[in-house]
């Protein structure tokens, strides 16, 4: 079932739109992981990457590069695909026995289970030195500018760093049966799930022409959908089955950790979800951008989905 | 006791020099690893950054961009400091026990004995990308030029990643037990340690101004000194004993890991670490540059060196 039932339809074909870029994506992903790597490491990274995720985060990429019109395409892809690197990254070392220990991940085995842990932890290390590769061609500033790479790269870093994804993951990983405020764990998630879905906006959005105003906007939608993102995630815990997730249902309650439901009670969590998706908008609206469809109907998506 | 006996007095005063710059790396060290970390994985960085390690790669960062002359010194410190991280988080994830399994590493525990496996995947992780982020300042192109924010990145980039350090890991993995050529094993090092050495002597040229003759030139001395501190480690993994080396000696052939003693005897593995010796004092020769004291100083030490 989807985790927050809403009866708004869509303006916005996203499943067309998500098709075409998509298929960039997996293109560019399919060609770009893996070569030249020593062979085992190679599999092991393509493995963790070309396995059919939801590609949410190059989606957001190529979204807000779209909605701040005409741009470096070639920057704005290699982003797309250096936001799923960390992502995937992050799974990899996440389901290692020493972390969550998770044996499946898109209903196939984990990354360790298939390779061994060293080659885990190798391949994960391997993903983000990569996505930083990615996005520092050297083409004499031709297709990406040199200041783009700079700033792609210090978005990223600061993204995916100790004061976003790892620092979240640091708090989540104390957090196991410990009685956070809801203010807490607002912050464990901005900052574990929400800095790179914030990021991936910023990212696509640097690729193009942004003025100071829209980028505070985007910056608030990106914001208000990644914690939108991980209410859902802690509601869908609750009501989806592990068939539909794709990975073990009930696991943050079993593991005892603090989640939306648990302090906020369903109907609350969702009522959440559906504040911040309004926020989400809203942000939109302000940024005084003509085309924000794509990620209009992704935070929409974001908030429905069921999985 | 000495890989390499040598007589040849020194004409440069190196523990001078590198005690001026080690101060400076040091000093910012402390200041930047660990800040805006959530508290626990904060001290898990700055463990296993602020450490009393040799620093080596830092210093040849600052070597090379004082033989390039006048450049941007704050982008070559930033540097110095980024190709550390890089070294110490694959230390941390290098100790773990899918991998190496070490418990000591520079006479105190390792990070995962000390803060736990999960806290150290993640402040190694953390690491990683706390590089980036420090060659990436956010400071409207004023002390380090977006361009050379853009060519750092790119750099290490590619020494810590699939084609380099964690590569050169991965067939390292793979060749426990394995009978390797010559060729074969100088392909692994390169990768593993070459790559990351290499790539600091680049970094340090690239903050400062380099023609395309100077720059190779570097790269010939960046490879031939990498490949140098191996063979002189996998001397000294046979001729020192555990207390000098600070780490368990004897640990690659109890591995039964390929080694360059292994695969050339004592004598001649001696005997290349000073050919190569050699050509990285021909290479700095040959670069046409006008001071290249501490870089000759730093693969002397390299190959001289007891520990």
């Amino acid at each position: 079932m989807s985790a927050v039932p809403q009866s708004t339809p869509l303006s916005f074909d996203l499943a067309a739109w998500s098709q075409h870029h998509l298929a960039r994506v997996e293109q560019a992903l399919s060609r770009w992981v893996g070569e030249g790597a020593p062979a085992g490491l190679g599999d092991a990274m393509r493995y963790a990457v070309l396995d059919g995720g939801k590609r949410l985060r190059p989606l957001l990429v190529l979204a807000a590069h779209e909605a701040v019109g005409a741009g470096q395409d070639e920057a704005a892809l290699r982003a797309a695909c250096a936001v799923e690197l960390i992502h995937a990254y992050s799974l990899v070392h996440d389901d290692m026995p020493c972390m969550d220990n998770d044996v499946l991940r898109r209903g196939k085995p984990t990354v360790h289970v298939r390779f061994g842990e060293a080659q885990a932890l190798l391949a994960g290390d391997a993903l983000q030195a990569f996505a930083f590769e990615l996005l520092t061609p050297d083409d004499d500033g031709g297709a990406v500018p040199p200041a783009v790479q700079a700033t792609l790269c210090r978005l990223l870093a600061r993204a995916a760093g100790s004061a976003g994804m790892a620092g979240g993951q640091a708090i989540d990983l104390a957090s196991v049966g410990v009685a956070l405020t809801e203010e807490q764990l607002r912050h464990m998630h901005r900052l574990k799930t929400g800095a790179l879905l914030q990021g991936s906006v910023l990212m696509g959005a640097v690729c193009g022409r942004v003025d100071a105003a829209a980028y505070q906007a985007l910056s608030a939608y990106g914001a208000a959908m990644g914690l939108a993102f991980q209410v859902v995630d802690d509601i869908l815990d609750v009501v989806a089955d592990s068939a539909t997730l794709g990975k073990t249902a009930g696991k943050d309650a079993a593991a005892d950790k603090p989640t939306y439901v648990s302090l906020l009670g369903l109907e609350r969590a969702q009522a959440y979800a559906r504040e911040l998706l309004d926020e989400a908008h809203a942000a939109l609206a302000r940024s005084g951008l003509p085309d924000t469809r794509a990620l209009a109907a992704l935070a929409d998506m974001v908030v429905r989905r069921s999985h």
